[in-house]
């Protein structure tokens, strides 16, 4: 999976039937030290992420692994919404653990 | 699923028995700003997008998940016709809501 | 797919049992402006390109839905034989219709 | 499969069910003269991989074959422990035997 | 497919049980022109390559297709030693037939 953050949405009415209900995301995807990359993906959202938050998105044949995802033309679906990202044992996203 | 933009059409007669009546649109890929990318797809179009509309494109397995297109070799479709993008709550493609 | 040129054929004798039988062809990859790319992939060809033909390729799973193919261990597969090429109402490969 | 170095972990907890009690490790890729990579993949773990540890790191429905994976949405997974890479008979990584 | 020379081997001790008795090879990838590229990949050889042949590797679902590979998580396997590459009827790998 890839960390991303939530940019923006995409909607379009002329489409395939499968892809009815189907709410998608505009990623922004994040490196390994939580700056922003060139580089982003329109993902199917049944976690429910709001603009700006970090998710973890996957590709391929995933996103396809979901109760009603199964015969949709998707290829990119968020996951998870991410609370933390520790690297090096550095805290280089989310709360401080009190 | 990535932003592209229709630019043409591919055309082949001699291809394999599960190819024909495919109609196959030369999609040039765009970046979360809008932009044009050196980066294209020829895929498969059951939505029926006109030349220079802005469509979203599956690739892998996806492009499978389709009445009438399981068991054909195809790693790319459209999916839908892009209405509206918005990102950052800015509307970079479509017509702004009145 | 992606277009791509016919540049040669890759010969193995030791291999798996598998991939007894198909021909392979090594192919140039071909940007959406006709020029080549520095990239190539090494295909099946069930539909019987010939040297410096276009033709378009699929990879991944793709590359084994065709009879015959189902159980053979390949992720690209030559689908078609490029006639035309057109891109914004302009010909950039093939025989202008008379 | 790629090489890649524990580097830390990433933590979500609105999720999907599925996603439920995997641990998810961030791995930097290493290229083949074992230097680290400008990429990373976020990855489940069975193993038990440590942190500096090296790794063998899957992707794609590869990801999904695991007793307890096949229904969850993974595209990436550790696959296992590295303890030596040895290129040209050259150790680059990894004990020497003694 | 691609072109990949065989550079070394990678060994872990820890790993999931269907990694049993898996041997890993080191490839590194080879251009069309012959030369040797910055990308490798950790894969499966049933087909027994020695240090420095040249080989085709496959990615993806394919790396499954193989007799007692199914049920493994490999995303690359090696499915030719590669006897002779031609480009534009040039002999660029393997011995001249006399």
């Amino acid at each position: 999976m890839q960390m991303a953050k939530v940019r923006g949405t995409v909607v379009g009415t002329q489409k395939l039937r499968s892809m009815t209900g189907v709410k998608l995301l505009l990623l922004q995807f994040i490196d390994h030290n939580g700056e922003l990359l060139p580089k982003y993906e329109v993902a199917a959202d049944p976690v429910g992420a709001g603009l700006e938050e970090w998710v973890l998105v996957n590709r391929g044949s995933a996103a396809r692994q979901e109760e009603g995802h199964q015969n949709r033309p998707l290829d990119a679906m968020v996951v998870a919404i991410i609370d933390t990202v520790t690297v090096d044992n550095r805290r280089i996203y989310g709360e401080q653990q009190s």
